[in-house]
């Protein structure tokens, strides 16, 4: 079973830079908008994960520009889970133009797991993951 | 006696707009520098407050833009102290563009004291205030 | 007749600091999606005003910040064209937090005209934003 | 002959997430301050290369995070270019703890040019690269 989820973006004046197109470090933040669209849809955004006791920070992002993007387009992006056997989470994301459908970005992100109260890192998958892999199938 | 600090700002590129200036709302974040930069000098970071056991939040913040700012330009945040006989702390900036001089902006903040465990709003000067204002010579 | 428009906003992670609040910073980019909304509905995005030959910088803006917001939280941001006889775009900023109804902050901002191409400071009122007035009756 | 710069990054309050660590979309804004601190000393900065008369947008960005930085550390990038045969410009990015000297990050950057006027991407290296790479033993 394939998880994805798509989610709207409006490319803000303020997100432009002197040559009329988006930043390259504001992709980042659009997969972070990915993520959480996801995470509403599956129950797995930060707030989620941390009643469950863990904190998932990001330890590996990578952006790949195909095309740039202006004030005023919108863009869609669309996370897809990509599972993994080690303790960690990891998303790709394509990101289209919703006008003309071209892809824009590629990119992909990798978390792993702290316990919130000692931030150590969990070597095996928790629990509550573990469940939620078998809720969706992917386990 | 009139405490103020300059520091140095260097406009980024991700700073300035498609105009080709610099975004009206990253200011803030150059008064924030500027504020950072006062309280190195004086003892006032949020570092040193959040030790005395409060918390500063902003409640009011203003800006009046003079000119603009471009990518490459080098500007200076002036933030001088404005004493208060209320339970706040205001500051004023002038910004100025290092190469001409002349200001940019003008702005100012203030800042009220929450206890940091409760957050409860503290109606008086904390005590560690009073001795910053002794200190200073602004009692 | 009252010129106002309501946007909603979520709460980023990455909009709120280590209190757990958004940054006070942020509420200026709030205030942009609210004017960029009102625009949309209003005909009077940036887009439309530079494509009438002229930019529209903000020259002044103020935040009185009354409540906080944490990640996650959504608000609503509605802006209010607020009609002068200069030739200036004054704007009044509401931001409520969506769930309790209260309001979080109430804020405002001044606009001039330049014109694109040379920069130049629009002393009168400009023919397209006189139609404009009229159109919607605020003349 | 190995080229590089390191440029001090003071972590501001407003970088830091709800978990007190600097959010991770942050060090692309690092490494870029890291590429211009280098360009200055290299004389390769953005600027430098407009004046040629081409951009060079980033098409390629990736980041490892190691290790979290909070609010009021200092943290060192160091900044190495890499060559390559093809149109392109490569660095990769080390960002260290500067009390520690702990690695905190590491991550590289690809760069295109196009010709400023047109975007038209450039298939072979532009003759100011080239020379650039002459004077700098590169080449």
């Amino acid at each position: 079973m394939e998880l994805t989820e798509r989610a709207n973006i409006l490319v803000r004046f303020n997100e432009a830079d002197p040559l009329g197109i988006v930043w390259h470090g504001h992709y980042v933040r659009y997969f972070e908008d990915g993520r959480e669209a996801f995470g509403e849809k599956y129950g797995l955004r930060y707030l989620d994960i941390y009643k469950y006791g863990y904190t998932v920070p990001v330890v590996k992002v990578s952006c790949d520009y195909k095309r740039s993007l202006r004030y005023g387009d919108r863009a869609i992006v669309e996370t897809r889970y990509i599972d993994t056997a080690a303790a960690k989470i990891k998303f790709e994301y394509t990101l289209y133009n919703a006008a003309s459908g071209e892809i824009v970005a590629k990119g992909s992100s990798m978390q792993v797991f702290l316990d919130k109260e000692t931030s150590t890192l969990q070597l095996t998958i928790p629990p509550f993951f573990e469940d939620w892999k078998k809720q969706w199938g992917v386990l």
